[in-house]
């Protein structure tokens, strides 16, 4: 089988403390299931690099990483240095637009030990493996277009404007992935987010471009919702979800409030994805850089390991996605015993964690 | 003192129903308190009418309903004969428009005997008055400027757009809304929801206005949360918030979420208010026309009477709403004994509860 390279860029703050865990845990999983992987360490895409070179990345990052098989990233942005959107907008989005990572995929999914804080009707907690969804984010165009400006600049009368964009190319693809995920899953069942109600000339069209694609996968159990009702029936049945297809603005929403929902915000994944394979996709952890613990080796690395697995998952590797997810569980139960960091009750450092991982594997 | 009159608007399923307990208890209050009130009762703003007429309210609805101090709504909406969106734009959304209701105010209170699907971080319930906040939402503007278009129509290059839209006018009242707002309040925290890391052009202008205001007003906590954490937030930790400010689209989204997380979607209210007073304000539960359970009396009429609580406040009588607010919580309490309807545990008709709370007031 042939190599695979992987772009690594650690970044910022904790993002240099759960990268290093990342890596030793998609390593191991790589030595146990026969994957040739090369691993390429970068500096930029980081605060550090960015106080010498007054950018975030180098010019020609492009030919740097364009012909890596993915990129794996750990975190941006220090907020006491430069302003949080300027960092993402010169290294994240920069990755999702340039490299048409069309697809934000981030699994919702409620893990053995973590309480999560909502319970059933009754009050009743829910138990692992009773939440287990897909986010499907489209993630180049819809209401993050960066099109419009702004007239009669700071007067009284000033007026802001932007576009919220939507081609049927672009809107697509993104229904066809969602379609082709939820057709691999046991329950085959797609929710469409949407808000036609109110947004009355784009979302409209997003819910007729999902009806028509629902035409072609017959075996598909589908409904719609609008984004508000849709954030509630997420507080109250988060189990009736199974895949959730989105807008960009809906889904980065959704996908934070599905995490929150089964308590693993701070371990959730990221996968920017290409899947047409013309660029490099792009794995991360849904947490920042989390300036305030950093350099105490305290940061959780599940959400880094659980991305590494979404990557060998890309690469072709479910078996290896599937063993590191099953171990996470293990480790995350309370009867396994092994060590936990603080933000999940334990006392654990970075480094324990991640290699009782790679240890268990 | 001088007479008010409320034009009542029922409209369809449900809204029949609750409409006659929101007026039976807002009439009870008037007489205790002292309150002037005219009822005055219209049959459009309905599917019964439109049936008729072809359209959801009579051309001269202005005139019909311009004068009066309030309109009290119940709801619209029977998606076997007409589309949710056509009826909503043919009657509540032109009210909000052209009478220029500006501010949609909605509260997310956690009351007695409902349990809240969202728990404390070490997994215990959280106990009435833990959670209790308004969510203060920009009602005219923004992104549901309904100005776009679809070029190349029905072609792969097909491309839709729709304009955002914020004027200083429009965002510089409803912050101003806000921060009086959370003056009166015990807490004075004001929140601000926005999305200026991904939105780049209308979010950073809603953010500056915002910090402008609050130079403003000295006395006032402030924070800002981008509207993905923010919903996470909204699940982890409701009891953190006071007074949360959005745009058009966030606060629909965090006005259905915030009530979901108390348990009372069902039972919320919204109050679409025209603070200068040129036109009439409107008040409405949050729940729709629900024709699954129209015809059994079996509604739960707290959103509406909850609405009309907020209406006469608005109208000057806060006293009269204090006591209809502490008369639905202590007949929710489960120690009074009052009748409850299907949706919180009880066999209660929607006229029984509704009668209780006229009772006990
Ligand atoms: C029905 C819909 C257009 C409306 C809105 O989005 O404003 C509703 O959700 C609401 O919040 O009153
Ligand atoms: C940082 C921000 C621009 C980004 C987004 O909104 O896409 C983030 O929230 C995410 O979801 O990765």
């Amino acid at each position: 089988m042939s190599k695979k390279r992987i772009a690594v860029l650690a970044g910022d703050g904790i993002g240099k403390e759960v990268m290093p865990e990342g890596v030793r845990v998609v390593d191991a999983a790589a030595r146990k299931f026969g994957i040739d992987l090369q691993f390429d360490t970068f500096d930029w895409s980081s605060w550090d690099y960015c106080e010498k070179h007054g950018q975030y990345m180098p010019d020609n990052w492009k030919d740097l990483v364009g012909g890596h098989d993915a990129i794996f990233f750990g975190a941006v942005g220090w907020p006491e240095k430069i302003a949080d959107h300027t960092s993402l907008w010169q290294s994240l989005l920069l990755f999702r637009r340039d490299f048409d990572q069309y697809i934000n995929l981030r699994p919702a999914r409620l893990m053995p030990g973590i309480i999560a804080p909502v319970v059933r009707r009754d009050g009743t907690p829910r138990q692992p493996g009773e939440i287990d969804m897909y986010i499907v984010r489209e993630n180049t165009e819809g209401e993050y277009s960066a099109v419009g400006g702004r007239m009669f600049n700071g007067t009284e009368r000033e007026i802001v404007m932007q576009e919220t964009i939507m081609s049927r190319h672009g809107v697509d693809r993104v229904l066809k992935f969602a379609f082709e995920l939820a057709q691999k899953r046991a329950k085959k069942h797609l929710t469409c987010a949407t808000k036609s109600n109110g947004i009355a000339i784009t979302m409209p069209y997003w819910d007729e471009r999902f009806a028509e694609m629902a035409r072609k996968y017959p075996g598909i159990k589908t409904d719609k919702f609008h984004i508000d009702i849709l954030t509630a029936h997420f507080v109250q049945r988060p189990d009736f979800f199974d895949v959730v297809v989105a807008t960009n603005l809906f889904g980065d929403i959704l996908s934070d409030l599905g995490p929150a929902c089964t308590g693993t915000i701070g371990i959730a994944p990221s996968a920017n994805m290409n899947p047409d394979r013309t660029f490099p996709s792009l794995f991360e952890p849904v947490h920042g850089s989390a300036p305030d613990i950093y350099g105490k080796n305290i940061a959780n690395p599940i959400g880094q390991i659980w991305a590494g697995a979404m990557m060998l998952d890309f690469l072709g590797h479910k078996d290896a996605h599937d063993a590191i997810l099953s171990t996470i569980e293990k480790v995350l139960d309370p009867k396994s015993g092994a060590p936990k960091t603080p933000d999940i009750g334990g006392k654990a450092s970075t480094t324990d964690l991640g290699k009782a991982i790679a240890a268990a594997l």
